[in-house]
């Protein structure tokens, strides 16, 4: 029997989200007539806006057709979408990207995931904790975490605590790193980073030979003119940075799939001997080598949603998901929680009142019938955290948010 | 700066059908009247049966709609999907596949280079000569290949050549091997594998504790009813095989992305320590955690293969491409090229009548205005030899055909 990767071997039992959905099915079968309420994984909810369904139908009639049908096309995307992403995306925030720079792929989390591939086995990979699984993951598959303890902390990992007390903006590493990822706004506690903060990470990365993985998955719930909405917003950037961009969450397209990934050409790293070479083409030739490019009717889909209409629909459901947001957090402050997040961000923090947000998700699922995100799934710093995501449905947040006030803060 | 993955530095330079493009956008522009005949890169042109795309609307028609929008998917694929693979594909060869050994995917491209990071750093490689290129540049940036000689062979791959003198069927490997790569029916030579050839590597594999990655991208074209579609009907071999399918070639999803790959519960590999440890989870935590599943219109028109009128279209589709096949091969056959493949094959393979394949291709391109596939580009055992694909126009064949003809053999 071939020998598999022993570092599979090392990752916590079960990603978080198929953990939940098992609990959740399980309480279920044992509760058939209990009404559950999702707040927990953070999956949109609300229709694709029409115009978008019109291109994707349009385009699969094209495919109908010998005259007009597509076949392969190009692995980093087609020029139409990545031209509108470059104009609408960056050029209107003042941000000089081409289209040459954009990748287009089925998923932010594949992205985020197959990132680093390109780094050698011993780069030094920092995160923020708590953090969305799939940065830490990847890297365990990958051999860089090394061993696990007891808290569930990897041992070859900087961890960068988000807590109250730094207002879950971790503070710069004191040990060298070659990596780190950045969210934001952030999943989970919901925080966006000022101009001032990303400024501090840009230089800190330019001083010391960072490269910044840069997850801008939630940009579009970002109200406040004042945050970026892009890393590429700061000077220097573009020497230090890759972004994540996903339609998921900006447009509904979680079961749709398109996302981008920014790779600017002046991106640099070296090589064993210290030469520089830049990520681009070795992200241009991971794309092409292991993947092959994202549905065509996907792509005229995405593309739709920079028409008008499109770009007045996605805001008519984001402005949506922020009154959930509100609702949610207004009714977290009624029942005397401390919470982040729910402005700008589709997603609420909040600390438990029991010390294990296992047990906590379990007393909300059984008294409540309410569905929330344990925060120790996001690391050893969310303990004792919750996350509510914004997506669902109106009646539900409200309904949800009533039953969470009228029974016992914990079990 | 990050150091970088330093095994992507020992890739051969340019994929390959990347290279083929940049030498036809070449010579297109400087000879824009040129009508270039495409008979290179696999890409079908026939457009998707109408039942197809009926069944992708529809799903779209549902995303409009809160009611019946759908969301994040299970990452392995639809349970409609799955069952209707387990059915249609396996069952129906009295082959017995259950529905959660089958993974959805978007495309075998992303399956077969994604596969090896199940595998140990260590494992030992064998692919045959020539080969799809993914196989080993996906290998290469894993770090197994070693070191890239003049022939641009790895030093820590095992090579098993495919030539006239065994038929273009390699023997069994004379070292140890962990994992085989094989694909029948084969890209780029076109040959099938008799059942036979099919149970000495299971009977080998299973005697020697391999893994055979077994791709079967193409048996939608094999018409003899003696030769497997797929390596699950050899006895055995659930112990030891995953296998890759797509719809790519089968029903003209290379632009719309729809593949999967099967990976059977009894499927076991070893830790470091030699205790058997079953691949399936851990193909199901990779996927989990890197991919988000295949978007649900495209799963829709995925399904909607196997009804019959589904059916119905595709093999008229499939016909139209084998009588290409068929007029190619009788073509090169008067013009006394030595042929293998076009026959349960969308491909050709035949002998240049010079000794460089890069050198025959580009005489085709210039002289016949026929753009082909280098042998060289699957491989040192494929120098001297060229591919040509049956997924064209049959206007566009008979004239590649008659072209080609026309032309003096050699330049």
């Amino acid at each position: 029997m071939a020998t598999i990767n022993s570092h599979y071997l090392t990752l916590a039992s079960g990603y978080l989200f198929p953990e939940i959905g098992r609990r959740v099915a399980q309480y279920r079968e044992q509760n058939p007539q209990a009404r559950i309420i999702r707040l927990g994984i953070g999956d949109v909810t609300r229709p694709l806006p029409q115009v978008v369904v019109d291109a994707a139908k349009a385009a699969f009639d094209e495919m109908a057709l010998a005259s007009s049908f597509k076949g392969y096309g190009p692995e980093q995307g087609y020029t139409f979408l990545r031209e509108a992403i470059a104009v609408n995306e960056y050029a209107s925030r003042g941000v000089a990207i081409t289209p040459d720079e954009i990748f287009v792929s089925d998923g932010a989390k594949c992205d985020t995931g197959n990132i680093q591939e390109l780094f050698d086995a011993r780069c030094r990979i920092a995160i923020t904790d708590p953090v969305y699984p799939v940065y830490v993951d990847s890297q365990v598959m990958a051999g860089r975490a090394g061993e696990r303890d007891q808290a569930g902390r990897y041992d070859q990992l900087v961890y960068l605590p988000a807590l109250p007390e730094n207002g879950f903006l971790p503070e710069l590493p004191a040990k060298k790193i070659d990596v780190v990822y950045l969210c934001f706004p952030n999943n989970p506690t919901g925080v966006v980073a000022p101009l001032s903060y990303l400024k501090m990470w840009v230089d800190f990365a330019l001083q010391n030979d960072v490269i910044i993985l840069f997850d801008a998955a939630y940009e579009a719930f970002i109200t406040d003119q004042t945050i970026p909405h892009s890393i590429f917003e700061i000077e220097g950037a573009k020497n230090c940075a890759i972004e994540f961009r996903s339609f998921s969450k900006k447009a509904g397209f979680t079961g749709t799939r398109c996302a981008f990934t920014v790779v600017p050409k002046d991106l640099m790293g070296r090589d064993g001997e210290g030469h520089e070479v830049p990520i681009h083409p070795l992200w241009l030739r991971r794309q092409t080598t292991k993947f092959n490019g994202v549905s065509y009717p996907v792509q005229r889909a995405a593309e739709a949603c920079y028409t008008p209409e499109g770009q007045r629909q996605i805001q008519e459901t984001i402005n949506y998901y922020l009154e959930n947001a509100r609702l949610i957090r207004q009714g977290l402050l009624k029942c005397g929680f401390s919470v982040s997040g729910g402005v700008n961000a589709p997603y609420l923090w909040f600390k438990a009142p029991v010390a294990s947000s296992w047990d906590y998700f379990n007393h909300l699922l059984h008294t409540a019938n309410v569905v929330t995100t344990p925060g120790a799934g996001f690391g050893a710093c969310g303990e004792g955290f919750m996350r509510l995501s914004a997506f669902g449905d109106r009646a539900d947040v409200e309904e949800a948010m009533e039953r969470i006030s009228g029974i016992p803060a914990s079990g």
